[in-house]
């Protein structure tokens, strides 16, 4: 046996704690798998006293986070304490430069910064890894820099955020609202008092961005990443998709070619047999397409304080093996930087949803504004309401186009903009027809 | 850039074709990737003017594959011949002997000499990789070795044939016989000319033994296997699982407990609802339970030209990066060696197909077994036949047992071993009730 790899964890919250506990619970065998044992030596949390179901005695203490980078008893810096920068960039950057490896659950910071802090790695010959930023306990970063390596990559895509998951497999399952079901999810703690950075699609959007980094070897970019989130649905819209043979899950989806890179994260419509359909309640799933492989699909659970440390601490054992190299599969220098790809010209069918007045010529302007936008349509839902014909309350009418290119429906709903007709905004789904 | 990695390769079959394509077709890719070319210096295979679509004018040529172990410039040899023993082992041993690395897609002979080979490479310091092996292109040796390192396995499972799952399926969708659809297998080139390899469940134990090994960190004892294969399904065992909420695939599992290891190929129930239920054609997909991680899901191609070759140049590339250690995840000697986990006292339940006559009192006898046995039915199908009732051909009975030891189930058939109600012999399946 090698000598211990000596570990400092920086957040000790349920993930910094679940490490604590996965690395004393399974020793042994972490042990006799990494040839040598893993240690944590050092800690540092905001409150030292708080219960945590841990005891943390036989670690040294720092009030201070980024003293951790500079103890000559540390072989790797673990930080779980979130934020794209601020403490966790600078202690990113400290142990880095005080020549320790550097492991992040961290997706905010890998998203913004992960070509800086992967550059400085290499430079030093550190691993900076990142196993848990990503569908938590699913080794999707492994399976993409080293599985598929041997793959080009046309497109990586699958559903990232758990929260949202739940979500919208409940309003499924039960044909309630959003906003109830929300409510819901926060009372039971699977959504966070402050929901927007899931139910918008920004935490889906980050490790969109760095899964097409990995996959196609380009330079993350996160700013290019198209994002819309859930908040706009209604029952309605997963129950008429249902009725059309669907089912709705956010989905995070990247292209690219050679002229340009597409990120997106947008509620889609993925048809009742594609694998994504499947994957219920707060489960991630990631689809990798390569050109030898084929259809790659890994799915697990993607947060909570288990596979998130189990995704640690792989990456604490890849370490303490000496298996590991450059953070995004290639050398800083050898990574593209591919232009935004518009989402314009890409051709493929649309769910459009309308709540409109229940009244005559509504269908008329509807039908018109597709038309003149070149839309073809599929097929249509219109719900009556349940009393007599032509109430006032409005009413839901759903359709699906044709293949057709995405800018004629932008260009449909541009017409359609400030039409007395309908009652609320139109709600536009993508169709994964993958 | 660092120096060319040299691969000698030996067997020019579909795989062998497909991995100089895919290092052709990915050259550049590869290169960033890897951080250094990878290129094929030299090649044996039987017939050297046979036109398998690719130029080997550039690759030394050996008529004798054991050459390839003794040429100065190659650092890597690629075995794509097969067979668990004779020229395959004979040059593994030269391989590895001569100071080469080693990369396979020989599930035979890792699940009979993995541990040797494993062994002698780790003593000479040199990569023995076999990701082509289980699940073709799907990375699922590197999710287990690495992925889900950080955990104690309880169980890994799933569909490792595709032949199998491709006939299962074809059968569950139209409803036919189980020759009849083999048969026409064969035609397509899904099955080989003698299948019983695939339908006897031999090759999914081989990567069952495999997947075994890596997941528990036990010596591979393929021996162990307990293995039933397909043939003896009929049309009507697909059919009335349906009618009971289940489809029939052919799942290896594997269970290790302090106690023992427990390891079997066989056709089982699965729940509708259930990931290996979704799992269609000839893809594989393999499940492993960790207990950080929770159910980790892994889908995709299992075999074939693309997904071989795609796993086989995984594993060059991560020789290339320097980026492998131990073949089975911890050195040889850290193996554990457990006994076979006897199958009669695991719990659950099971499906029974009895093909009896039809007349009176054969129903009284069966169930009589059954209670004589301790066996509780939870459900039963009888098909009456379609004309008169009492006619002279037999008929189908199902029946699903309630949880209960399978001794119990296994003493109930023996209970109606040789009674002439029986018109052939029973058919049994396990639920996987996981």
């Amino acid at each position: 046996m090698g000598d211990a790899l000596r570990v400092a964890l920086a957040g000790l919250g349920t993930v910094g704690a679940g490490v604590v506990k996965l690395i004393e619970e399974n020793r042994a065998l972490i042990e006799r798998r990494a040839g040598r044992p893993i240690a944590v030596t050092a800690v540092s949390a905001r409150d030292r006293t708080r219960d945590r179901g841990i005891d943390i005695a036989g670690f040294a203490w720092h009030d201070d986070t980024a003293e951790l980078a500079m103890r000559d008893d540390v072989d790797v810096v673990v930080e779980l304490i979130g934020g794209s920068d601020g403490p966790a960039l600078s202690l990113a950057r400290r142990a880095i430069a005080g020549g320790k490896h550097f492991v992040t659950a961290n997706k905010a910071m890998i998203a913004h910064h992960g070509v800086e802090l992967a550059g400085a790695a290499e430079a030093a010959n550190l691993a900076l890894k990142y196993e848990a930023a990503v569908a938590g306990g699913i080794p999707v970063i492994k399976g993409l820099r080293e599985g598929a390596a041997a793959n080009e990559i046309g497109r990586v895509y699958g559903i990232l955020n758990g929260t949202c998951n739940y979500i919208l497999t409940t309003m499924e399952r039960e044909g309630r609202d959003f906003a109830e079901v929300l409510s819901e999810a926060q009372a039971l703690g699977y959504a966070e008092a402050d929901p927007s950075f899931d139910i918008d699609g920004i935490d889906a959007a980050h490790k969109l961005s760095i899964l097409a980094s990995l996959a196609f070897g380009t330079a993350l970019d996160f700013d290019a990443v198209a994002i819309t989130g859930i908040r706009e649905l209604v029952a309605g819209d997963i129950a008429e998709a249902a009725a059309l043979g669907f089912k709705v899950r956010l989905v995070g989806l990247a292209e690219a070619n050679g002229k340009g890179l597409f990120q997106r994260v947008h509620p889609c419509l993925v048809p009742a047999d594609h694998p994504l359909a499947h994957v219920q309640g707060s489960l991630n799933a990631v689809v990798a397409e390569g050109n030898y492989v084929g259809r790659l699909l890994f799915e697990g659970r993607g947060a909570g304080e288990g596979p998130t440390a189990s995704a640690v601490v792989a990456d604490l054992i890849d370490i303490a093996r000496g298996e590991y190299g450059p953070a995004f599969a290639m050398p800083v220098a050898s990574l593209a930087h591919l232009p935004p790809a518009p989402a314009g010209e890409r051709r493929g069918r649309a769910y459009l949803r309308f709540t409109v007045a229940d009244r005559p010529g509504v269908l008329a302007e509807l039908t018109a504004a597709m038309r003149d936008a070149n839309v073809s349509i599929e097929s249509m839902i219109q719900r009556g309401q349940s009393g007599d014909a032509g109430g006032d309350d409005p009413v839901l009418l759903a359709m699906v186009t044709h293949v057709g290119p995405e800018r004629c429906v932008t260009d449909a709903l541009a017409r359609l903009e400030g039409s007395s007709s309908l009652a609320g905004k139109p709600m536009l789904m993508h169709i994964l027809d993958l």
